[in-house]
């Protein structure tokens, strides 16, 4: 469960969920939300979010790098270290809204269920790197990967991530579904193949019910 | 200390201290001892030794690149990930040596000592990258930086790293013999203001009285 939120600190709230799932469009909708009611809400997204990180990115996405699972999962703490530090804390500290296109699950998920790295040495490695910052709330865009294959190809071609196939993609939503059932006080999970309205309205609703002076 | 080493593996040797100290020098040296010898030696550096651990050596050193300490360190760890796995064990396994210019206890010196990470984070996080790999020894090239900018002018333009300024530089030296007075059965250290010939000799003196095997 995330820890208490200082007063005048802004909300840290993360989208996770498999690629193609529409975390990019709520993202943008709810930081629409978030203008147009007054509050400040800054959009970023893991790997990437710094000029470091995003040349860290464009190391992890590149379908020729192949690497090892631990090398993968130092290079996206290395990314999140510098995320976290340059943006996300000096952002909530003013009092603005972070929304953030994956975060600590995605490590957790990606590089531990599906990749096989031990849980607890992930857990420790990824507290150390995000200097023990947690989400105060993660939406769960959930759908069955076959849903998602036809959105991520409308896109243009696969990254390595997206290569892995069906089988992976399958691992990567248990994975997601079984950190839900073990966070329920901070992560929601919401049926991804309803339409984009129908999904952000879920999203303020829960916005509203978990802080209620957003409202 | 080291563990004890399986019968009919390389020697693991690994080569420290400030940049100008002269580490490429020497290691070219032993590989050539070695090879005279009729025994297999591979020379590979850190950051580097790896095509993802070259771009991550280019991000790391790219004087452009402000980084944070905790992003510089886990991307050195991510990078000797990469390279103990592919590169390292694997030239071990098969009865070859490795000559690595900087490894873990470069880590400890310029992310722990000089830049102020704690250091047993740094021990826990450095033993998963490097998957518990330890060098079999350590040669220490040591002298007051004051000696070594010199040799440092000759090669172009200070890296990153170099334009930190005499005060770091001797913040590094300290913490490398440090290191060295707390391992004394591994590191090794050596006068580097002697003549290459006099330092060399050192170096295989101590090989050979390592490991008489080699002789």
């Amino acid at each position: 469960m995330a820890k208490e939120r200082p007063a005048g600190r802004g909300f840290f709230i993360t989208f996770e969920g498999g690629d193609g799932a529409g975390k990019t469009t709520q993202i943008k909708l709810l930081s629409e939300y978030f203008r147009s009611a007054g509050q400040t809400a800054i959009v970023t997204r893991e790997p990437g979010g710094t000029p470091v990180g995003e040349s860290i990115r464009a190391l992890l996405l590149d379908p020729s790098s192949a690497m090892l699972p631990r090398t993968e999962a130092l290079l996206y703490l290395a990314a999140r270290a510098e995320h976290v530090e340059r943006v996300i804390k000096p952002a909530l500290a003013v009092g603005s809204h972070v929304l953030c296109d994956r975060f600590s699950d995605s490590t957790h998920v990606y590089q531990g269920i599906a990749r096989g790295l031990d849980a607890g040495a992930l857990l420790r490695l990824d507290a150390w790197a995000a200097d023990g910052l947690t989400p105060d709330i993660t939406f769960l865009l959930d759908a069955p990967p076959e849903c998602l294959s036809g959105r991520r190809r409308k896109r243009g071609g696969p990254d390595r991530m997206e290569e892995e196939g069906l089988t992976f993609q399958r691992a990567v939503r248990a994975g997601f579904l079984s950190l839900a059932a073990q966070n329920t006080n901070r992560i929601l999970v919401i049926d991804a193949r309803q339409s984009i309205d129908k999904i952000q309205t879920a999203v303020r609703f829960h916005i509203k019910d978990k802080f209620p002076e957003s409202k």
